[in-house]
Parts: C-alpha cells; structure tokens; sequence
C-alpha cells in the first residue's frame, strides 16, 4: 500500500478482495475437512458453507487496518480479523434459523438444505472454532493481548445477543410501538458493536502489543472509549443503509430477498418513521399487514408498504438519519487521526475509506 | 471432609448438594439480573431459568474433586467448575430445540416456554457467559494454566457438537443401520467428554498450577491421556444408563418424559440391541413405528417397542455393557490413584464415588 494521497474506490475494493482471499484462506485451512465417519465430515461441510460463500470481509479488514494504523504488524492481526469472520458467520446461521430467513448470499440459508436442528449445532459448532482460532493466536500475541482480545469478543457477544433479543422479543410480542430510540439502542447492540465498535477496537488492541506501538498504554482505554463512540455512530449508519438496500438493491447485488424486511414484519427506521407519519387506521392497517405470517403476506401488499414508505419520506429520512451518524462517525474517526497525529500515515486514508464504505456501498 | 474410610451414598449426596449450593451461586451472582430495558431483562431471565432448575452439579463436582485429589486448592477450580455447569445449561437450550424436547427438569423446555427464535439466542448469550467467566479466572490462575482451560473447553465443545451431529443425522436421514460400534462413537463425542472426560482433566491442569500440586509437569500430560479413557469408559456408562432411566425411572424423579426416548425415536443401545435380534419383519415394523412423527405415535405401540425391549433382553444386554465400560472405568481409575499413590487421599474416595455415582444413580 504506498498511495500517499489518494485512495479510490477501485483501490479499497481490491484491499477488501485481497484482505477477503487471505482470511478466507486461514479460516478454511483452520476449519476441518475430513472425517472417517461421514455424518461427521458431513457436520464440516456445513461449517465450510457460510465461510465459503463470500462476502465482503468488512470487519477483518476494518481490524487489520486499525491494527496498521497504529503501528501494527498486519500479520500480526490476522488470525484475530479471521475469527471477526467466523464470528459472522456462525452468528448468520443462528440469525436466519431465527428470522427465518430463506436466503443469504443468493444461495439457500444453512436451515433450508440440511433442517432446523443440523443448522443449530453447526453454528455451535463454529462458534467453537472462532474461539478455537483466538487461542491458537496466543503465542504470537503474547497473553496478555490475546486475553484482552478474548475479552473483547466477549463483550461483542454480550452486545450482539441483547440486541437480536430486542429486536427478535418485538416479533414475538407483536410490539410496535417502538420509538426512534428503542431502534437506535438496537442497532448499537446488535449491528454496530460486531461490525465496527470491536473490530476497530481489536485492530488497537493488536497494535498495542508490538513494539513499533505508537500508543502509550495508558492512553488505550480512552482511545478504546473513543472508538466505542466512532464504532456506534458508524455502525448505526450502517445498518441504517442495509435495510435501505433491503428496499432498494438489485436482487443480483444483494444476494438476500428484496422486500424481504417486509414481508419479514421486521422494525426498520423506515417503518418506524412511517407509522408515526400515518393516521390512526393508515397505521393499523399497515400493522395488521405486517402482523400476518410471512407466507400470508401478499406481495401486492408489501408493495403497498413500500410505496407509502417512499411517498411519506421514510426512506429519505432514513438516509438522512445515516447521513448524520456517518458524519458524526468519519468526524470522530478524524478527531482520533488528528490527535495522534496520524493523518499522514497511509492507514489514515484507507481507514476512513472503509468506514465510508459501509455507508456508501450499493450492495 | 475428614472421612478417610467410608464415603456413604448419604456423604456423596450431601457433597454434591453442598457443591451443587455454591457452583449455582457462582453463576448466579455472574449472571446478569437486570437491566433498564424490559425486552433485555427478558434475555436475562431466560439465561437464568435452566441454571436456577436444578440438576446434580455433577459435573462441577466431579472437576473440584481431581483438582483436590491431586493437591490443587478447591477455591481456584471453583469457576471452572461454574463454566461447566454453565456449559451444560446452553448447550441443554439449543439441544432441547434440536430434540423438540417439551420437558427439562421437570418443567417445560426453554423454547416451550419463549418459542424457538429466543431460545436459541439465550443459548448464545449464555453460552457467551461461559467464555467470559473463564476469562474473568485468570488473574487467580495465571494465564498458562487459564489458557489450558480454555483450550480444554474448545476441545470438549469440538467433541460435543460431533457427536450431536451423528445423532441428529442419524434421525434426519431415517437411518436405522446403526451399528454398535457406531453407537459408541457417538455417545463418547456427545456425552463422555463434557461428563466426564473434560472435568477430569480440568481438575488435574489446575491442581497443576499450584505449589502444593503432585503432578511434575512432564507427567501431565500422560496421565492427560489416562484420563481420556477413563472419561470415555465411565461417560459411556453413564450415557447407557442415562438411556435406560429413560425407560425405567419414576417420572417424579427423572423430570423428563419417561418412554420419551422412544416417542422421539433416538438411537439408544438398547433399540440397536433389538433390531439385531429381530428378524426381519419385526424390525421392519418397529422402524416404521419410530419413524412415525413423535405426535403420531401411539401410547401402546410405544409401549410394545418397550415391551419388546424386554422380552428380547435388550434392557438387560444395555446394563451388562454399561457395567463393563464402567468397571474398566473404575480400573483406570484404581491405577491412577496407585500410580501416583494417592490411594489414601481422602480425595482418592471422594473421586471414585462420584464416578460410580454416573452409573448407580436411580435419577
């Protein structure tokens, strides 16, 4: 990486691609392939699958580049941005038993080929291999990084559950009278810890513990406070934007149902802002469509939803809502450049360049 | 405990209720209880509901007996022996899920209770909540011991999911050629490490971090691998008469569906004893009897299955083969209290009990 001045969207396309083939490589070469037994080999195909499907390597790359910044080495980051992937993917399996989703990446979820029960105990099995993966990182880290790293995906576990229980809890509930705020509380807990808050923090971590540092240890928990701030604004933004694809990608791009959100009852900033704009029957009637079971929704009426969401403004009022945070996010990332004295450094700019991208992105 | 030449039934029980008293107050206080948000302490209830059921604590017990047997401190297995009790708690949500379980401990199933979707995420937060209780032991037990639990934890949930996986294959496929052979594979990968294999050996690696141990460390990792025979003998036992309670105990007791193992159709020894010695059209019926869905099956061709089970001596084939595994269980463990003389320890008693308890209990 030697760009100095600019890095365009050409260039942090072909980082994340060559980011994504390496973790790609050590997640499959760590996960088994083989057993004697064929039910067994059978289990590690499907823990193969998800990890094999592609996907962006956001969040590894959002690690490994922290980490450079800070005066890491990449190769030192590596098998932690590698188990943020494994995290995702076994997080994805259990998400779409959940959710019960039919698609992820354009390829059926995991429940839909091999069922419900094989599903579940193919993400606990994986769930097992990232921290199998964090362990064996142990010796090249040193302990006490490795630990603070355990620690970490501790906390972001902790986070991401008690924000799928808030969002899988209004579902069960029939609950719609969500506030602005109860979904932001969501979205922090559930999306922004996992995509942006600890991969960033991790990469800072890991950078810490080599001596090219440029972080005085005393001055980590503010800086890792800082990046809980920076990771939350961005991670909402982020998530904001996903579910705006939801309504808006091409089906090719996205490789998830469109519309799916929809048809799925899901609370989105969309539907929130929605029904506060609607009278007291437009919103009932919305409500007693979103309430229906998914596979008796009509697709006449989800269109329905989707065009009173354009014409009330939601969706732009979405997009500005994640126009803010991002802003309030890239303007904390530059504050955190500035003091430590970083804006030079090429890390700088390929850093902001992928926080830019989990908002700008089309797919 | 000042016993040095009996340990009655009576001494067991009190020792592991005492045990059982101070592991669930562990992990009962490290638990969250509360939080602002309603739907987030819903989350924390569910967590808290199968570890506030009850249960044995055998598991636990089994780990802090090792570790004293073998001169560690009782004080410094104990959160070890919490995170395996927490272990069994998540891992019992997800496979009371994967089984369509309704009953645990006597009261309905964690997804009976909240619905699928919830019940799975519990799991993962609780399941999240082992790893940090683990990590929140190393400052007590330095980081080299602490990370050998970790890992030992990462290898008996490898083992877990496995054995899961040819059980619930096994069922999904309708595959009824199983062999005993087979059998045996499984139930060691699904039952004997987290029973009893991995607690033993946890409780030998933290009795070695501590002055007072008696394991030089080169012996180790030898009597490591003495251990993962015994745990195998005494977990298939356990396991078999795990089966054979399920047909035989008083409801009251067990507080799971007696004969329930047979409504859901599960590969137990003493169904694969049967099929052998049946000819083929009678075999042929009772695989179309438990391959019906379990809400389709009657009460008395259930009942004839059982009946069969008897008149062909299957229950009592099942005893004989739990006795042998359990009694070349017991050897190893004679010769490993020998080999590292340690026959008149007081632990020495305390530890063979709790291993013939597995397979002499009556619940």
């Amino acid at each position: 990486m030697e760009q100095e001045v600019t890095f365009s969207l050409n260039d942090l396309l072909s980082y994340l691609a060559s980011n994504k083939r390496e973790l790609d490589k050590i997640v499959l070469d760590f996960l088994p392939v083989k057993s004697q037994n064929k039910e067994i080999s059978s289990l590690y195909s499907m823990m193969r699958d998800y990890p094999s499907r592609g996907g962006k390597g956001f969040r590894g790359s959002l690690c490994l580049s922290w980490c450079q910044l800070f005066g890491g080495r990449r190769e030192d980051a590596l098998s932690t941005a590698a188990a943020l992937e494994l995290f995702q993917n076994w997080i994805l399996i259990h998400d779409d038993v959940e959710d019960e989703s039919d698609l992820r990446r354009g390829q059926p979820a995991l429940h839909k080929k091999y069922g419900i029960p094989l599903a579940i105990n193919a993400g606990d099995a994986l769930h097992g291999k990232m921290w199998e993966l964090l362990l064996s990182g142990k010796s090249s880290l040193g302990e006490a990084v490795a630990f603070q790293i355990l620690k970490e995906f501790s906390t972001m576990l902790n986070e991401t559950t008690e924000g799928q229980q808030l969002e899988l809890a209004w579902g069960v509930q029939g609950d719609w009278e969500i506030t602005e705020s109860d979904y932001l509380l969501m979205v922090t807990k559930k999306s922004a810890w996992y995509t942006c808050t600890s991969p960033s923090r991790m990469g800072v971590i890991l950078s810490s513990s080599f001596s090219a540092s440029e972080v005085p240890a005393e001055d980590q928990k503010k800086l890792l406070q800082q990046l809980v701030q920076m990771g939350t604004h961005m991670g909402i933004a982020f998530q904001i934007v996903d579910d705006i694809l939801n309504l808006t990608a091409s089906q090719e791009k996205y490789g998830k149902e469109i519309l799916g959100d929809i048809f799925e009852g899901k609370r989105t900033l969309m539907l929130i802002h929605l029904l506060s704009k609607c009278e007291k029957a437009e919103a009932e009637r919305i409500i007693s469509i979103l309430s229906k079971p998914r596979q008796e929704k009509r697709v006449a009426e989800v269109r329905e939803i989707y065009d009173l969401m354009q014409r009330k403004g939601a969706i732009e009022y979405a997009k500005q809502v994640a126009d803010d945070h991002a802003k309030k996010g890239l303007t904390l990332f530059d504050s955190i450049s500035r003091e430590y004295r970083l804006e030079s450094h090429s890390y700088s700019q390929i850093t902001r360049r992928l926080l830019e991208f989990l908002v700008s992105r089309d797919y």
